[in-house]
């Protein structure tokens, strides 16, 4: 199985499924083709979350600003998964939750037909070998040590207060910090930038249009609002800094 | 096969996709995941059209604004076809379509490891084990009696007057009413809430941005305009009445 | 393999799908359903882009806005491939660009339950059928002699000033023109529409927010701003006349 994530809208995944089709009988699964161009911080944030639900696959990421730069094409052995894409941090932090010894690889081969869509010309094909024979098999790929990194902003925790920020908005308007979901205890209100919201289960727990704060499920504090978007209500956007006190 | 319906938009299907691709080998298919977000009434009629169309199948539908709270999990066997969602109406008019004596049935086992993602936790597993095994088979179901009803509205035919309203409006800007397609004969002329306009078999019978009526792919009176939006040209929503008088 | 291309959105591609699934084993693979609706041109150009990465196929396309009118549906054999789609001129530069012999056969037997989603009811079982049987096979086939052109208008070259114009703009906002990338050269400076930009040989050759000459994937000259929209930066829309003077 081979999954495919980009930025790339239409219609170009198409022609990354046709060079893939054409090398490979593997399966193709979409994970989305919407990430937000070139944005390295959510799509690693969506891949964490996506990725590992998946049984053992090489998974294609091509979400990747420095197209036709020196950057580096890695193929990372993250436990039976193998990551596919741009040395610009974006497989960093799924491969870490698969396998916190993960093995790096890069390609030594870049002749390209296009300088512009790496995605079909070096990426799509270089999944499909992943797959079809395996990372050792490969004398295109040799280890790779210096790699770029990537880490989400930690929060800070003092006693009853924490302080964070928002990772990403999802598209109902949830918005995901980098507060562990056990900061809160279903029941107990807390302060929210200000705003005194109650801790809950489930969006369904307070009358429509109310502000909650709940664990979502990505195990992290989510700032939501029953049938609405907390985004909006909590006035946050990604990167905005968050702090919660218990009572 | 497992057909995938939800109002998702993304990253979230991709869960469900590696959720189920990790429990079965079902072959996957989308319908979409574009489906307006929790509306039910629109989901309820787009599945009606579209699922009958597939061979034997399950079909996992997840547009779900009661998610975490006590609404029930189905498994509704409708011929040779299974659909799973939640317990509010949205797979009623598609199963009575494909089998007016379809038998239901609740999940007992709500154990779930998120409260806000049950489309990941819940309905992803049971489409997978639901495919794999049977409804029979599995000792998590048991009948379900008293389940959330659905019907579209009924229109009201008088001679030569019909009073409906609205199903939905596709993207297109084609304005689907529930009235029949059979109250209405090609080649002549009604009046649509005050408007005259023909009654014709297909968009292009009349000049690009002339107003008409025809008989859609689902049966049923539709207003269009060719080559423009029937939407604005009549100045009608879901849930809007329709008048459309014979001559 | 089937792949599906249309200008519907959802959720009428759901039904092609359930078609083809119910008359086929056919691996169903999505081109993309977001072609611009009854946009020939731009329809036809990404298809001659993305339909030749693909293994033998049986590619349907569906981007029809003469549905329902006397227009011819076609068949045509490619190489090995076969393209079915409305006799338009969508499929005809691509099937000029995998084989110039190409063949083209058209439908007799136009019997559809629907004037209005020809889709579901004609193009997608006979994709069906060509797929599992043959061209040669069917019987309600027969060669088309006269069936609609279509080419991409062609720029002028006259010594170092090239007139041409806008194909199609891509997601990006990247603009694809109809002059040959053999017209520049890596390193020159050439004026586009009176203003003075370098030919790269990728995005990130600038600075963020300049704009460029570069040779796209597509072999042609395209117009581009490192990490933003060529389309707004230059001022241009398809059709738009571009004149390139090189220095």
């Amino acid at each position: 199985m081979i999954t495919l994530s980009s930025d790339f809208g239409w219609p170009y995944p198409a022609a990354m499924r046709g060079v893939i089709a054409a090398e490979s009988d593997a399966r193709m699964v979409d994970i989305t083709h919407a990430f937000p161009r070139g944005n390295v911080h959510t799509t690693a944030f969506w891949l964490r979350e996506v990725l590992p639900w998946f049984p053992p696959a090489v998974h294609l990421v091509v979400v990747d600003p420095g197209v036709g730069t020196e950057r580096d094409v890695l193929a990372i052995e993250a436990g039976e998964h193998v990551l596919v894409g741009p040395d610009n941090g974006v497989l960093i932090p799924v491969a870490r939750h698969l396998d916190a010894g993960f093995e790096a690889y890069r390609l030594t081969d870049m002749d390209a037909a296009s300088q512009t869509f790496h995605g079909r010309d070096v990426f799509a094909p270089l999944a499909a070998r992943v797959h079809d024979a395996s990372i050792e098999a490969l004398d295109t790929l040799e280890p790779a040590s210096d790699i770029v990194e990537y880490r989400f902003p930690k929060p800070t925790i003092e006693g009853t207060v924490a302080t964070g920020e928002v990772l990403v908005v999802d598209g109902f308007g949830n918005v995901i910090t980098n507060i562990p979901g056990g900061f809160g205890e279903f029941g107990m209100w807390v302060t929210v930038n200000g705003e005194r919201v109650p801790v809950v289960r489930t969006y369904a727990a307070v009358d429509r249009g109310e502000p909650i704060v709940t664990v979502g499920s990505h195990g992290n504090l989510e700032l939501a609002v029953h049938d609405g978007r907390g985004a909006d209500a909590f006035g946050v956007s990604p990167g905005s800094s968050v702090r919660i006190s218990k009572e």
